[in-house]
């Protein structure tokens, strides 16, 4: 069967993919759940609880995948990631991995906290912790874990001295109940080198282990420590420290963890997220221009890859907000043809666009919505 | 009289702008209609044609201030674009800026073109021409205008010779109506010495001049000379042979072109596009974190620069999809202050977001959707 959207996109057996409205955020499944298998062998293989990150996909239909596939949740970046997301189906647990702050936040946190089974959130500051602990009942209390700074200054506290005194103040209030720490070393997950990404982590859980260690001996042992990502989880699970990762990327890969060595000695994970554009101008020898930009894909990764429908190492350039080039010398380009980007950058790119188009080969079998588009608030 | 939205933000006599939610695209209403009625008067005077580019604001509203003012109609960069705006209100013309290419986007451009009063597109490929003519009819022709490339190799003809053929092209077919020529410099926008940027400006109108000579020497006279932007309109003005204007950013400015001299001797137009954002973390002396990260400010343009909440000069980082960091030594952040950031490059910055906060002074006083966010297929 085949059902036509209404921009004139084919869902179903006669869906080319060739044929979609451009630029389309284009989804390979069989790659995906490949890699979401692959992750949560290695997690049940190793003992260790999964909480992929959904900041990197914002769909329910991806999460729905991952909790099938064992995962004990889900992350979500921002409160109203996680709000979109428990609105549109039932996750089982959600961790919101950066601090709520304001007071209009806190209210609808409280909100969030009576619709669904399980809601913890990062704190690093007391002002905080005593503004959550107004905001919630000692029958029904907010499970809080402190974030700890792993040296990028970006959100945690800064200290193990501090680590503890936030644990103290937490303690105080009966309304929230401390559940233990969250650890992420967001710049070590990039670092290309797989030795030198093991050092730099196995310096940095070392840093931890003394606060573990400190807490446990102040009476706050943490039931939770969770962290880890894409880039260091195969470290972070032999170093044995971490209870839950919190991988995200590996869902989909990307141009810059495609250029990392994710492993000591296996494949990496498959690429299974795309732009496909379409070749709207080539007016100029060994040039083309597709009608994708920086609205269609994120420029903080840099370049996207040319995988299909151009020469193999045909260069892309990015030409404003609608357009890119191709540029590949001595190549006659199609006029009208389309062409499939691998993303630099999945997360930012994927917040781009509405949709994902899925497909299985060339065929569109499917459209899910990116359900939590833009709430970053 | 005081309204709550959904997550809390208030709108009206109490609506503070510090309290909103964050990250917030807002919108500084009054010198966003200072911007409106100075370039409206500008063009009046000039006995141009006004053809605001709604690519930089997505928005309906806005559309609606700039056709009160008078303008003639919009220019929309993406089919989906004018999709959405002509969805959403009454627009008098619209010209699509890009060339619409494939068999579902030209079967949607028929479907437009009869839905409201005028609709033109750019071609720049006789393909393209044969494509369009066979999906429109002569007694309801579809107006476009031959797009000329200025040097850039984006989109457009590529020499006179070609503009000529392309123009005998589209008069062989009677379900096309050639209403004139486009030619948009966009890399010149940006020249910032406006005596160099004048300069690359006289010398491209003299590359255009010899077109449109050639095109009416052959029977083929432009009725339409569309282009020009924010950045060279009093040059292109002054030279006197475009007959209407596409200019874009100037209802918010931005960084990118507030560092230009955008005229001889007058003021800039004025900021009125902002990200407010919150400090969710200050742990370390002399660094803050704030919640606007990738998927709240473009990074193809710069840095943002911060304009309240914090010090004059305090440098903002990008810290991740998330997060930006303020750093000015020897200051004590505010945990939870609000903090306002000028958007660096306002089109892909706007398109991140689902509204706009519109403010008069520090009180939010409406909220206007961005009609045609993610429209870009």
């Amino acid at each position: 069967m085949t059902v036509e959207t209404e921009n004139g996109d084919l869902i179903g057996q006669q869906g080319e993919r060739k044929s979609l409205n451009t630029p389309a955020l284009v989804l390979d499944k069989a790659a995906m759940e490949r890699n979401i298998a692959r992750m949560a062998a290695f997690a049940a293989d190793k003992g260790l609880a999964l909480r992929p990150h959904a900041k990197t996909h914002k769909s329910i239909d991806i999460a729905r995948l991952q909790l099938n596939a064992g995962a004990r949740g889900i992350c979500c970046a921002k409160l109203g990631e996680a709000e979109a997301l428990a609105a549109a189906g039932t996750v089982p647990s959600i961790l919101i991995t950066s601090p709520v702050v304001s007071a209009p936040a806190i209210a609808r946190l409280a909100s969030l906290h009576e619709e669904i089974e399980e809601v913890m959130v990062v704190v690093d500051h007391p002002e905080n912790v005593r503004a959550l602990a107004a905001a919630f009942a000692a029958d029904k209390p907010l499970d809080v874990l402190i974030d700890i700074d792993p040296g990028i200054h970006r959100t945690g506290v800064a200290s193990p001295d501090a680590a503890v005194a936030l644990a103290r103040e937490i303690a105080a209030h009966p309304s929230l109940c401390l559940r233990g720490v969250q650890f992420y070393c967001g710049l070590h997950q990039h670092i290309q080198s797989y030795a030198e990404r093991r050092a730099a982590i196995v310096e940095r859980t070392g840093y931890l282990r003394g606060i573990v260690d400190q807490l446990t001996e102040t009476g706050f042992a943490p039931d939770i420590i969770s962290g880890g990502g894409t880039g260091t989880h195969e470290i972070d699970a032999e170093l044995g420290l971490f209870t839950e990762l919190q991988v995200g990327s590996y869902v989909f890969m990307d141009n810059e963890y495609g250029e990392c060595e994710l492993f000591g000695d296996a494949e990496n994970f498959e690429a299974a997220l795309f732009v496909d554009a379409r070749i709207v101008s080539c007016n100029t020898p060994g040039m083309a221009t597709v009608d994708a930009g920086f609205k269609a894909l994120s420029t903080d990764g840099g370049k996207p890859v040319v995988t299909a429908g151009a020469p193999d190492g045909s260069a892309f350039i990015f030409m404003g907000d609608e357009h890119g080039g191709l540029v590949a010398a001595d190549h006659a380009f199609e006029h009208g043809a389309a062409v499939t980007l691998q993303v630099p950058h999945c997360d930012p790119t994927v917040n781009l666009h509405d949709a994902y188009h899925v497909v299985d080969g060339d065929t569109l079998i499917d459209i899910w919505p990116v359900t939590a588009r833009g709430r970053s608030r």
